[in-house]
């Protein structure tokens, strides 16, 4: 089982995501001012871990304050929360995950200052166990969907590294290979970050499921020469009309599907669902730095002089999405009915 | 301007593509095993730079034959010509100039050996000359589909050093530009080779012509942004019916740009154009050392006992392409016809 992170006694530790797959390096943050560099600089990333790491971040900054009332530890909480939804704008959850914490926190019998500290560890620990219990929902539910035979593409990594474990798409493929279905997986390697050639092919490997990095200007080719029977992505961000923001090049993945004929599946969590969001040209899109696209393990590519834009992610149109596969279902167009269905089940219980 | 590569007494001199953007070395092969390897290793690379580095390094080899027979010479020819023909399978520029250097042998008058090679140097050099030509040619027939101002997409690298001088794709550019369009240049990076952002970043920034570079997976968003208003490319090799084969990835390009509503041209002189392959399918595609995808700069990116491919090139069928500009003019669908009328002319000739 692969720890992308953990919450423990002296802080939240992290697989250095960075440094995959040559090295697994272990590293534990001490403070939420670290975890939030952690974010920034993708030593964890994906939505869903994104959200658990902000959780568990809260939880350690919320215990080494040195808050003396609920109100002053209330100032300490929103002042860690602004900190860490700072990191990364484009994958909701880790806005969810800072609202979840905040709405933990409201609603909380005072008794005493460490019980609501341990209260919030504990909100946190708890989000890590639901994420994968999440994402093995979805892959009863999405393994369905599979070929019982063939090659599955996925872009980026949508795996155990971007959740608490199993994975969204990957966990839709580990699913259907504990069926009995024979999937090869073809990952796009997924510049500039390579998460593809660098995550995906090694967790894949890990499990021993058969695996192809291609570069992700291959991928319309190996669709077109019939080597893949369907796609199956990760999101950033679902739009209330089944727009969904992922990782960049997820759009021409999608085209590219439609073109040949073949499904194009995206797995992820109800907290990825962001229904006050009308649609995708509401999603705010990161831009990282131009380095990442310009220079390659340190050397550079792109001469001095010439502009590179680096943006993180891209929208999918629905019209592209064959099905979205949740943790209660999957959800199939249109997309503002049936996703209102699962999320906003639960928002309205809370009305 | 860029000399690409040159006929010098010394040998064949050329730019060290390898080593682009950041050192600007050249080489000289003195031998034609030398131009083979400078062709196998991608220090050359092009369709029609390709082409003339062949007929150069065939003109070499038989400069220092010690042959003592004509019959003698036209075995060294032979083999000459076999090693060259199998550095590059797809591009048919290779093919088309091994071709017509063995024309030239045949139809010469023997009055020396050193006549015919003095003959076959200045075939190599009057191919250097045409090739020039041919892209200045297309430089004037295809600037007319450029738009007056705005951003032309641009896949691998189509420019200078993929030929003689000036470029095919990149030759439509600067004559537009020339013309005083205002076009911003979005490179896609092209991987593995990175074509695109060491290559045509580099030449386009020596011309002042501003360029934007971005990984493969973005130019599906750059078009849905409006960012783009035509794209236009290059070919290694185009069948009968208008199929195009040229670096991979750019199938993907295609299909985008057809989804985005926007003009897909290519840029190719007609010898490029293979008349005797009847359609795509049959034109052979390279696949290279798979080390080019799973490591960058050097360092691993792939995970051991994880699959990669490495196909060098792609087929876009012919309905994509909304034109083919060559050096006699702009060939239009259906390109059975267009395509004959422009290389066939003469070829019929020739019978």
């Amino acid at each position: 089982m692969i720890q992308t992170l953990e919450w423990t006694e002296q802080g939240v530790r992290f697989l250095d995501q960075t440094k995959l797959p040559t090295q697994e390096i272990y590293l534990t943050c001490k403070t939420y001012e670290q975890v939030a560099d952690a974010i920034r600089t993708m030593i964890v990333r994906g939505a869903p871990a994104i959200g658990v790491a902000a959780a568990m971040g809260i939880a350690l900054g919320v215990r080494a304050s040195k808050a003396e009332t609920v109100g002053e530890l209330k100032r300490d909480l929103d002042r860690i929360c602004e900190v860490i939804g700072r990191t990364r704008p484009t994958a909701v959850n880790l806005f969810w995950a800072i609202q979840r914490m905040k709405e933990k926190f409201e609603g909380l019998q005072i008794r005493s200052l460490a019980h609501i500290q341990g209260e919030l560890i504990g909100e946190a620990q708890r989000m890590h166990a639901e994420d994968i219990a999440a994402n093995q929902a979805m892959g009863r539910h999405g393994a369905g969907l599979m070929p019982s035979s063939g090659g599955v593409l996925t872009h980026c990594n949508a795996g155990a590294l971007a959740t608490a474990g199993y994975g969204t798409a990957l966990g839709v493929i580990r699913a259907a290979v504990a069926q009995g279905k024979k999937i090869h997986v073809y990952a796009d390697e997924t510049r500039p970050f390579l998460q593809g050639a660098r995550l995906t092919a090694w967790e894949l490997m890990k499990d021993g499921i058969p695996t192809t990095v291609i570069s992700d200007n291959m991928a319309g080719a190996m669709m077109k020469q019939g080597k893949i029977a369907a796609i199956v992505v990760g999101a950033d961000r679902i739009a209330a009309n089944g727009d969904v923001a992922n990782k960049i090049g997820t759009y021409s993945v999608a085209v590219l599907a439609q073109e040949n004929h073949l499904p194009f599946y995206v797995a992820a969590p109800l907290s990825t669902v962001d229904l006050a969001c009308p649609d995708g040209s509401q999603i705010p899109i990161e831009q990282r730095n131009p380095e990442e696209v310009s220079h390659i393990a340190g050397k550079q590519m792109v001469p001095d002089g010439v502009a590179v834009e680096n943006p993180a992610f891209d929208v999918t149109p629905s019209k592209y999405v064959a099905a979205i596969i949740t943790e209660r279902g999957i959800a199939r167009p249109p997309y503002a009915q049936s996703l209102r269905q699962f999320a906003g089940a639960e928002a309205n219980l809370e009305v």
